[in-house]
């Protein structure tokens, strides 16, 4: 409600009133609002925020509204909006702000920040090592639980606050050696006289710095985990990972699955200029168009099919479309089974099996169905049946090229959910037209 | 890759090394196992787990294969393995269990844990009353925190372990409404002789108890919360919400994005058995074939055009697959923004006119091409430049439905990620045939 009573302020150009809103907010709130409002308006509204809490909106709004509020600002005013970040999100941030903006940012810090940041780009982004803080409280396991509360006590009078999200102290050795977590629930609630070494926990290990980003989301959610340490091949601390990228990490999966069967990125501003948004979708169109041609040219070659019979016309995009939906139920169960780490090797001929039966039962039922429908249209029962068969054929297509095609994607390294989609279809399309016209021809006219 | 390995042994029969390797995974992999595996194996696999375990895996697997496992299970098995869940995981079963069973369970309970069953089981479980348990550690405010400290330690002698995802306190006061949070972090490092009250935080404000859960996953994602008080209408403290059962609403969106627009539900079982997965696979293929046959309708008016110019027959399809797939990108953006409180009336103009925009370009530059194309596959100008306008006609419809359509079925409670690719589709379909027939029939025939 808020949200959208904000979002009406900012276009009608009430800025004063939205202001005072705006300040009440979550700075991912605001990046909400400005995400949902065109360009021209988010410059305005950009400008008037705290820069306190600017460098919080710029990492939650996603990239392309970020690309656009840094474009858009003074370079001083950015790189005091962006002093205040972690280093974790500032690494993220490094190659999406001017060189110049960057340099006056990383000159401003202690020498032991700009080594911590420079540790923090090494890894890309979508593993483990790149989602990694360097907030971790560390302790050694052979103090006793007191002594660990006076030296939280201590960190916390020299330092303002504990970082975000502590709800383990992680226990190294000597070298800095991953032991295991002391969480904050055993050390408020056991006998402070008893050594860490005797309360920690050794699960779950450190999670290997190259671990992909999905497969660590699936850890915290199979664990229930709140924040896990991040280890390098020698089992040395390298950073922590905390619950709130993760979340973040599922929630891009979830944009993810929405957006790439239409050929979008799930960083896409729903407000892009025009002519940017239309060249990328437009691509998308063009490869689509090819599978249409391709479409068209079977059909082509039943020309004089078609001439003496209109009817195969009007009953051919029948075909086509039942053998994309069958498909793309297909599609999406694999799809999913995919993401999930279900489908692989082992299962794959069950999966093919069962789905081959699901088609066979519905191409049967729709295919009498339809048989019925079109001898009643037509009065003309040959091509009532030929109209059955090819919906039948298609049908058991779709489920093999459904189940097929986003097996062998993977097992290539391109992304389904984007490809599959717009192959399945090719398949069915050429497969339906291709089958009814020339069971038409040889049977019917 | 352990998985993997687990799904062939199971697969081949070989259970005991199977059994071996399940021993050593936690309740979420193993029930990951299960659904990934043919529902004659689960039963043998199942069989064999450790009741300790077994009821969580229940828990975590997806709705159609607990219902498998729970039928499937003799009654005193089950309530063994249902005994040692959390009250608000009992609760989420509770309709699903045979009654004999259930009533097994409760009456071995203790009174007070009875209770608390019959007060979460008053909640829809798609609302923050529905996901709470009822483990919050609460504390009043006028207490020193190493009064609280104490009270922790023998909370700990007493009991075997503080709850899980205990991160803070709960402050309430005397007739039990919510006041405030105290942080696990800050009690252990703040001064012991401070009080309650002085340390507290206020924020965040307590869930309401009947707030959806789409809406409390999104507050955890902002404010980066792993726990938070549900409270009633007086401000009364019900129970709390943990991060790991907002983690598993988010997984249950993304699921539902992948699966909806194949008209497939997120609870289901990849090995559902062929007859019922083909029913309800069947329905959907219905949907989508009274649209087909509207489609069919629409060029069974142009029977003579056809008869006598073949090209239109071969050329009309493209034009509505090319208004499929830029309709699709319309509505994939507005879902995700609808998913994300992105969309609604403040912008919805703004959005339909950016849509109309990009769709206008890019009708423009694929009409030019499609025109060429045709006019020198058939060499008739004329129905060339008619193809062109139709497929302008057609984007132009596209961008109006894909925006409209989404907005329209979740403004009248209807899941637009469902039922609006089927909608669309019949509509770019009935107007690409329509308008490309039409034009032809008029100016080229």
């Amino acid at each position: 409600m808020i949200l959208e009573k904000l979002r009406t302020l900012i276009i009608d150009g009430h800025l004063d009133e939205a202001r005072q809103m705006l300040a009440a907010l979550h700075p991912a709130a605001i990046a909400d609002v400005l995400e949902s409002v065109p360009p021209e308006s988010r410059i305005s509204v950009w400008r008037q925020l705290d820069p306190e809490t600017s460098g919080e909106v710029l990492l939650e709004a996603n990239e392309e509204v970020r690309a656009q509020l840094i474009r858009e600002s003074a370079p001083d005013r950015l790189a005091a909006a962006m002093a205040k970040l972690d280093m974790d999100k500032l690494a993220d941030l490094y190659d999406e702000v001017p060189a110049t903006v960057m340099d006056a940012v990383v000159q401003a810090m202690h020498i032991q920040r700009r080594r911590t940041l420079e540790t923090l780009r090494a890894f890309p982004e979508d593993t483990a090592g790149g989602l990694m803080d360097q907030d971790a409280i560390t302790v050694r396991s052979d103090v006793t639980l007191e002594v660990v509360q006076r030296y939280l006590r201590w960190l916390r009078r020299t330092q303002k606050k504990l970082p975000a999200l502590t709800d383990t102290l992680i226990v190294v050795d000597l070298q800095g050696r991953y032991e295991g977590r002391l969480p904050l629930a055993d050390l408020v609630s056991l006998d402070p006289q008893r050594t860490v070494s005797s309360v920690m926990e050794r699960k779950p290990e450190g999670i290997p710095a190259d671990m992909a980003a999905r497969r660590v989301a699936r850890l915290f959610q199979d664990l229930d985990l709140v924040s896990a340490p991040v280890v390098d091949a020698d089992g040395k601390l390298l950073g922590r990972i905390t619950v709130d990228d993760m979340v973040d990490v599922i929630r891009d999966e979830a944009d993810h699955s929405v957006l790439a069967p239409a050929g979008l990125h799930e960083k896409v501003d729903m407000f892009a200029p025009v002519m940017g948004s239309a060249m990328r979708r437009g691509i998308w169109l063009g490869v689509h168009l090819v599978a249409a041609f391709a479409a068209a040219w079977v059909i082509g070659q039943f020309g004089a099919t078609i001439e003496e019979m209109v009817a195969v016309a009007i009953l051919m995009p029948i075909v086509a479309t039942m053998g994309g939906v069958a498909g793309t139920q297909s599609l999406a169960l694999v799809i999913r089974g995919l993401a999930q780490d279900q489908v692989g090797r082992g299962n794959a001929r069950q999966l093919l099996l069962k789905e081959l039966g699901v088609s066979l039962v519905n191409s049967v039922f729709w295919a009498l169905v339809v048989a019925i429908a079109a001898a009643t249209w037509f009065g003309n029962v040959p091509l009532a049946l030929v109209f059955a068969l090819a919906i039948v054929i298609n049908l058991l297509t779709a489920a093999l090229s459904g189940t097929l095609i986003p097996l062998m994607l993977d097992r290539v390294g391109i992304d389904p959910a984007m490809a599959g989609g717009v192959l399945l279809v090719a398949v069915t399309d050429v497969v339906g037209f291709a089958s009814f016209l020339a069971l038409a021809t040889f049977f019917v006219v």
